[in-house]
C-alpha cells in the first residue's frame, strides 16, 4: 500500500513548454462544450465509504453523452474546425469510446465521419457508432495499419484526422472532467487528496492532472492501468516512453495502447504521483461493486480507478479522494458475466 | 395510444381536505432533507428521444441513497420523531426499498430499526437492510399478518411504526422527487407536459402529482402499475378503492399491493391523468434500455414509466416528458438474466 505523495507542482512556464493545457484553455473548453456535454455528477456510496475509509466521490462519466469521458475531447476538437473541413468530415481509429464520441459529435454537428475499428471491438461500440450514423471500417489488428489506413482516408476524402489522444484540444477536453471535480468536491466542502483516472493514450488523466493541479497543487494524481497494459507506470520510472510486450491480454479493451501518447506522456511526467496496476480479478470486483453500491454499469476500462481503491493500492484511509468513472460501454453478455462470478 | 390529457386543478381548499401535500410543506422537506439525500440527476438518452420522438428527462432516484425515492420519504419522517421516539426506534415493514430507506435513515440517526420483510423478497434486499444495521426479522406473505407483527414489536419494544406509504411526511417526502423535477426541468428552458412515476401504495405519485401540478397545472401526471397489481388503474376508473385479484405473478416485487393506500387514493384521485399498465416483457425491455442507453442499473418496478413509453401506451410525440427511475435495487442473477433474454 503506497502513501500519498504529490510531486512538486512545476513552473507555470516549464508546463506551457510541456504542452500541459492551461487552467484558461481548460476553462474555454468547459464553456465551448456546456451546450453539448453533461455535467456528470459527482456520486458517492456510504458502503464504499465504509469499506475504503476513505471519502470517496465518483465521477460517473458513464452517464456523459456516448457514456464515456471521450465526448468531451471529441466535441472540444470538432468545435474548432473550420466550416469547410466541417464539410471534409473526420477520420478517427478507437477500439471503441472514441470512436462513439467522434461519431456522436459528427451527428450533432452534421459532418459525416469514417471510423477505423479493431474487427474484435466490443459488438455495443460497433454497433452504436454505426447507429451514430457513422461510416465504420473495421481492420485485423494484427495485419493492418489504423494509421496508415487512416491516412489513406483523409488523402482521398480530404477528411480531418482527429486522433484519440495525441492533440491539445482533446486532452484539454478531457481536462473539463478534472475541473468540474475540483468545483464539485469545494461545493461539498471537500478538497480532493487524491484523484484517480484510467490511462489507456494518456489523454485523460494528464487533463485531468492538469486541471486538478492548477486548482489544487497540494492534490496526488495517479493513473490507473491493467496488468499487461502497464507502459505508463513503466515509463514514469524510467524517465521514457516504454513499450507494452506484445501479445498481453486484458478484460480492459479501452486501455490498450502499445506505448504512451507523445504528447501527453511529458505532461503525465511532470504532473502525476504515479500509475497503479490492477488485475482483471480486481477489475471485475469493481464492475460488481459499481452495479451493487452505485447503480451505474461501467465497464472494464471504466473500473480500473475503483479497482486500485478496493484492493487496497493506496492508503486513502481519512482522506477524500475522487475517482473518474471513465466509461459504460460493455456488452451485455460480458456484463452478465462478470455479474456472476460464480455462475 | 392516449393522448395527454390533465384533469382540473382542484381549488387548494379541496387539496387541502384530501390531505395532499403542500407547496409550502415540500419545500421544507426538501430542505430538511437536504444534507442526507441525493439530489439526483435528470438525464436524458438522444436513442431514447429518437425512439419516442419526444424530449424525455430520467429522474435517476436510481442514484439516491439506498438506490430508491424512498430514502426521501423515510429521510423526512425520522426525521420529525422526537428526542424519546428516536430512543425508542422504529418499526416497518417492506418488501425491500422502504427497508433499505428506513434502515439507511435510521444508521444516519443512529436509531434501532426493526423491519420486517416478507421470506421471497430479493435477497439484494434482505441483506441490505441488514448491512445497514437493522434488525429484519422475515414473514411468511401468505400466512402472517406484517402489520399484526408490527403492532406487536411496536407495543412490546416502544418502537415507533413507520408505514411504508399511508403517512403524510412520507409523502411530503416522496414529493421533493416532483420538486426537482420542475426545478432541474426549468433550468432546462422546459415544463414537461407529463411526468410519469410508478405506484405501488401510491405515495410516490401522489406526491409527486401534488408537487409537479402546483407548480405546473397544465402537465398530466400519469401513474404506471405492472399487469396484474393495476389496482390504481381500475379504482381511478370505478372511483373507489380496488382489490387486486389474489394471486398474480409480476417480476416487479417493489409494486405488489393488495389495494390503493388509503391516504394516497384520494390524492391521486383528484391530480392524476390516469394510471397505465405494462407488462413483464415491457418492463424487461425498459431495463434493458436503461442499461444499453442510460448505463443505470434500474430495477423492474423502477423500470414500469420507461416501460410505458417505449410501448406507446401515451402520444408523447413532440412533448417533453419527465420519468422517474425510481429504484436500482435488482439481484444480480435477476438482472444478468435480464440482460440476456434469448440466453
Amino acid at each position: 500500500m503506497i502513501s500519498l505523495l504529490t510531486p512538486p507542482m512545476p513552473a507555470p512556464a516549464l508546463l506551457h513548454e510541456l504542452g500541459a493545457p492551461t487552467l484558461a484553455a481548460i476553462e474555454a473548453a468547459a464553456e465551448r462544450i456546456r451546450s453539448h456535454a453533461v455535467r456528470t455528477p459527482l456520486l458517492e456510496s456510504p458502503a464504499i465509504n465504509a469499506l475504503t475509509g476513505a471519502r470517496v466521490l465518483f465521477k460517473a462519466e458513464v452517464l456523459q453523452q456516448a457514456a464515456s469521458f471521450k465526448f468531451r475531447g471529441a466535441c472540444n476538437r470538432l468545435l474548432q474546425l473550420t466550416p469547410a473541413q466541417r464539410a471534409g468530415g473526420v477520420v478517427a481509429w478507437s477500439s471503441g469510446n472514441h470512436a462513439l464520441a467522434i461519431s456522436a459529435v459528427a451527428r450533432l454537428l452534421d459532418m459525416p465521419a469514417t471510423i477505423l475499428m479493431p474487427s474484435d471491438a466490443p459488438s455495443t461500440k460497433i454497433d452504436g457508432a454505426r447507429r451514430n450514423g457513422a461510416t465504420v471500417r473495421l481492420y485485423d489488428r494484427l495485419h493492418e495499419s489504423r494509421e496508415t489506413l487512416g491516412a489513406e482516408i483523409a488523402a482521398r476524402t480530404g477528411a480531418t484526422i482527429v486522433p484519440p489522444y495525441d492533440d491539445p484540444y482533446i486532452m484539454t477536453g478531457q481536462a473539463t472532467v478534472g475541473l468540474e471535480i475540483v468545483q464539485q468536491s469545494q461545493a461539498l466542502g471537500r478538497v480532493p487528496d487524491a484523484v484517480l483516472a484510467a490511462c489507456s493514450g494518456g489523454g485523460l488523466v494528464a487533463g485531468v492532472a492538469a486541471a486538478v493541479r492548477a486548482l489544487s497543487p497540494a492534490t496526488a494524481v495517479y493513473a490507473v492501468e491493467p496488468q499487461g497494459f502497464d507502459e505508463l507506470a513503466r515509463s514514469l520510472q524510467s524517465g521514457q516512453r516504454e513499450r507494452n510486450a506484445p501479445g498481453a491480454v486484458s478484460m480492459c479493451d479501452a486501455l490498450q495502447v502499445a506505448i504512451p501518447g507523445e504528447l501527453t506522456f511529458p505532461v503525465n511526467r511532470a504532473l502525476l504521483s504515479g500509475s497503479l496496476v490492477v488485475t482483471d480479478d480486481e477489475v471485475a470486483a469493481a464492475m460488481r461493486m459499481a452495479y451493487a453500491e452505485l447503480k451505474l454499469v461501467v465497464e472494464p476500462g471504466g473500473a480500473v480507478g475503483l479497482a486500485a481503491l478496493l484492493a487496497g493500492r493506496l492508503d486513502v484511509r481519512g482522506k477524500t479522494v475522487a475517482v473518474v468513472l471513465s466509461g459504460g460501454n460493455v456488452d451485455a453478455d460480458t456484463y452478465a458475466r462478470i455479474l456472476q462470478p460464480e455462475a
